[in-house]
């Protein structure tokens, strides 16, 4: 049996402000820490061993996965960082605060911008202070494949290569794989593995800091999948991130 | 300009308690986390950007890289995992006391099982608690690899291969490479880049949490090398590294 993991990090300094943040890279804020500590405590007590660990390039991912690995007494395993797993891109939107953006276009448009399927933001000025086109951690990227702006969709293309390359190869050459990421890149991940609709991945409210886990047998077909979490602590912690961006 | 940093561990739980730590994977202390979280901030503040990190498969040097990058804003750089950066295995000592140890045999046989470059303590049993062999961490390493104690020359011979054919590529490659390792591991790679003698880097007492600094041409010609730190931190830190194991 094979098994994968997927956490999305805990609370950051801007989800706490109910800012969009996408890609700006800001630090988990001491309940994300928390979250981080007790999803390790959950996989040390469910028995994970993993072998290799896949994360963003942004700190509230990285930091999730580092302390979880402490937890499970892990550190040294490797860590390989890609900008593919990074959040979608919210273009214009980024450093807006939710319920702000809610007030100013509607819960309607605000919905459409966070959860059409296709639907981009318009694309953030290059000149921004939240642009990552001058971002130094983004320099060894051909600057057309760095978004401005993205969909769902987008952001599920730009990964799945990631996916295909890196994370499913090691996937079938050891058994178990821990993936720290964001509530948009984790989706891509999760539609792709269990065959879902736009609509059906457009309903999948990714709970902070709790174990995501895939089991597959030996030709990665999937066999299950299930939260580490109780079923009360998992509704509240859905309905929590369900109800982030309305007024 | 090429520019290596290599940095020593800060204070573990069982440096703290004077005991021959070797391949014991403790924590930091406290004290440790701070010596860390300073030494990144020297770097930070000498305008470092790197492109890379190797550390140990140790949970001490790991954590102490983890702070530093984080002090940093570094945390999405490619890290690499060796045991050939692991401390020198100290056999049988493994455990003690050193001032005990010292007690027992004396102090210059201790400082033969500390220093003699080319002396191994007796090898730790295969079924002692501390014995490497069964520890999950070195699984993949084939067996007659794994050392059950090690002399100075020993663990420098382990390190080398590890410094050709990844660190010394990558600081070809790159600008920036910084190394978070232990003492002994480290005085390898500064005995080697100095080309000293077996003499001086017995002599040599690396301060822990302080950065050193090696300077290269282009050419990887060696420029200059210094230490992240004034006069007297430095002379402190130093003489209380070369007081370790006295009784």
């Amino acid at each position: 049996m094979k098994r994968l993991v997927l956490i999305r990090h805990g609370q950051s300094e801007w989800n706490k402000d109910n800012r969009f943040t996408g890609w700006t890279d800001v630090a988990l804020s001491p309940r994300g820490i928390d979250e981080a500590i007790a999803g390790g405590k959950a996989m040390r007590e469910a028995g994970f061993k993993f072998e290799a660990a896949y994360t963003s390039y942004l700190k509230r991912a990285i930091k999730t996965l580092w302390l979880a690995l402490e937890e499970m007494d892990l550190m040294y395993i490797p860590v390989s960082n890609s900008w593919r797993l990074n959040e979608k891109h919210y273009g214009m939107l980024t450093g807006l605060n939710k319920s702000e953006t809610a007030a100013k276009y509607g819960d309607e448009q605000v919905l459409l911008w966070r959860r059409g399927f296709a639907i981009a933001p318009p694309p953030i000025d290059e000149n921004n202070e939240f642009s990552p086109i001058n971002d130094p951690k983004y320099k060894a990227i051909p600057r057309h494949e760095i978004p401005l702006t993205e969909s769902l969709k987008d952001c599920i293309n730009r990964l799945l290569p990631y996916w295909e390359n890196e994370i499913k190869p090691t996937l079938i050459a050891k058994n178990e794989v821990l993936v720290s990421a964001h509530g948009n890149s984790l989706r891509g991940i999760v539609k792709m593995l269990k065959g879902m609709t736009e609509e059906e991945i457009l309903e999948l409210n990714m709970p902070t800091g709790i174990p995501y886990v895939f089991e597959f047998d030996d030709n990665m077909n999937l066999q299950k999948d299930y939260f580490l979490a109780d079923e009360a602590t998992l509704s509240a912690m859905m309905a929590e991130v369900a109800n982030q961006g309305k007024k």
